[in-house]
């Protein structure tokens, strides 16, 4: 008996090592009592009406009811003109926020400790607008796309972001010295939007300038919105600061509660299938989910558990450091999450 | 007597900082005996003929005479229009290369060691074209142009740059999987030029790949070439790695010689007039020309001088962790570098 009415979530279990990670989570989900029910879909794009990809329908259905997906890691397709399914699903269902929150693991060390920032990228436009063009043989322009509207969305996102989180600060990342059109509407909407959180404190920042202050000292960053394209970028980079795609989780966020969360790190076709994956990037971002979903009291638990296994170093996968399967690890963390019961 | 003929270098000063930087840099050269003699030039841009921004025609004719100069900081105009005086150099002199050397200075710590490597980035083109439209209200576009010419003329820069630098490889940085046609040209343009230099490794990375990378273990990086804006973000994230704008040196290349060396920090009017500002990156921007013009013995020397006096921590300026003023700092260098004769 609970307390909680059972939900749906769509699961992408994804290729390579995806379905290993996906079955990991499950199990540490079961152990924790999580009221998901799991509905497995899989999401290769097939062409639609008029030659245009789509995800296929039981999929996109599957996501319209459930609302929530989580999602492991896609191969590139390699047909011809086959479109990245990432940015596909970001499409299908507008996901206009793509959210990674960089915190410094205990006992996983790396050149920095105490990162404890978040990166929110705008995910629809910008230098992602997918228009280019030929001018003359030889010239060819790409058109970075930047609207009103999604920076406005974006930066509110970003703000309440930040007071849900108990977060002091966000930080616009822009390059409006040199974009002063593009970018300048994109700081102009954060600065608007600012003036609505007083609550917050507001700073503007040259992307180049946080890269350069990033890795000299990440703790002064809290906060960061920015445009499609420097998020790509900087996500990456606060990744590597603490530990790699291995470890960082990663929520896309959409209009009415829809989103989708997913690890980034690839499919490592070379380690698929044998129980070596480390499942800890898909975890966390279903931690992430769950936080999203209400479900704070269950997502704290794995999230503790994981943490607690890492900090522990006893059981842990190959590119933790450790030697154990990805199977060992996943039941440590099971049983840590019993434990806190 | 010299062996060297006397050549001339027209030295623009620069704000704030700028006129102290460039007396140490003037003296060291003194105490080197390195056969320049200084040409020195103000840049503050003015209005030409049709309303266009220019720099002053004294300017202009010394460096077309000269072919050669180095920069201090110059403090970003505020008059509406105005354009950076960083990109109308570039811009006046046709310098397509911007090149730096990043490289771990021993004694100075930083959370890396044996980091040695190169951004050349693309100075002319990309993001930087300036052209930017409204297309309706709130809906605005900024044009990234890529030519192959040059896409081409920087892939060649990069592997001469290895090939005369013993360097083993050159990684083109690229979003080739998002803006397939302007990146994919560049990276076209790249592969076709690997062809010819058989002698250097030729690698292609995503620039969010690489700014993971880099934060995770620079050393694996060696000469990197990349269109325009991704040059600005990974040629500052990578000054981070080794301590700094304040110990980066940098040079933008053009045609037939033409080049301006210059250091990439601010103009800090905190502490402009106060004897405190540290000379270090102008120092060696300023060796990096001497290497240009074929001066290897003196900028070698000077070189070896500047980082003895960082690895010995006796005369350091406050920002390099000591408490000496610039021009201590800038004798304690004068004073190796004629012990070294
Ligand atoms: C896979 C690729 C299209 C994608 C991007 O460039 O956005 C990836 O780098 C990411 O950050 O999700
Ligand atoms: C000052 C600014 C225009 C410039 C740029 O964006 O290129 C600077 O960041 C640089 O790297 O030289």
């Amino acid at each position: 008996w609970t307390s909680f009415s059972m939900q749906t979530v769509t699961l992408i279990p994804g290729d390579g090592i995806g379905p290993e990670i996906s079955t990991a989570v499950m199990k540490i989900f079961e152990a924790a009592n999580a009221p998901i029910r799991w509905e497995e879909r899989n999401v290769t794009a097939i062409k639609g009406p008029g030659g245009r990809w789509m995800i296929p329908p039981d999929a996109k259905e599957s996501m319209d009811r459930s609302k929530i997906g989580l999602k492991g890691p896609l191969k590139t397709p390699i047909a011809a003109g086959h479109p990245s399914m990432n940015l596909l699903l970001r499409k299908t269902f507008d996901l206009y926020a793509n959210v990674r929150p960089c915190v410094s693991i205990e006992g996983y060390q790396t050149p920095y400790t105490d990162v404890n920032l978040v990166t929110i990228r705008e995910n629809t436009e910008g230098e992602y607008s997918g228009i280019e063009h030929v001018i003359v043989d030889g010239v060819v322009q790409s058109i970075k796309l930047i609207t009103e509207e999604a920076s406005r969305r974006i930066a509110e996102y970003a703000f309440e972001y930040a007071r849900n989180n108990q977060r002091a600060s966000v930080t616009a990342v822009h390059k409006a010295n040199i974009m002063r059109m593009s970018d300048g509407l994109f700081l102009r909407k954060c600065r608007e939007v600012a003036e609505t959180y007083k609550d917050i404190k507001f700073t503007e920042m040259y992307l180049d300038t946080v890269c350069l202050n990033m890795v000299q000292d990440p703790t002064q960053f809290d906060v960061l919105v920015m445009p499609n394209l420097y998020g790509d970028i900087l996500s990456d980079l606060c990744a590597g600061l603490i530990g790699g795609l291995g470890v960082t989780p990663s929520g896309n966020i959409g209009a009415n509660g829809v989103a989708i969360f997913e690890s980034v790190h690839g499919t490592a076709p070379d380690i698929a299938g044998m129980d070596l994956a480390n499942p800890t990037a898909l975890l966390l971002s279903a931690v992430m989910m769950l936080r999203h979903m209400g479900l704070h009291d269950h997502g704290n638990k794995i999230q503790t558990a994981c943490f607690d296994t890492i900090r522990e170093k006893k059981v842990l996968t190959k590119d933790l450091g450790g030697n154990s399967k990805c199977s060992e690890f996943t039941a440590e963390i099971c049983r840590r999450v019993q434990d806190l019961d």
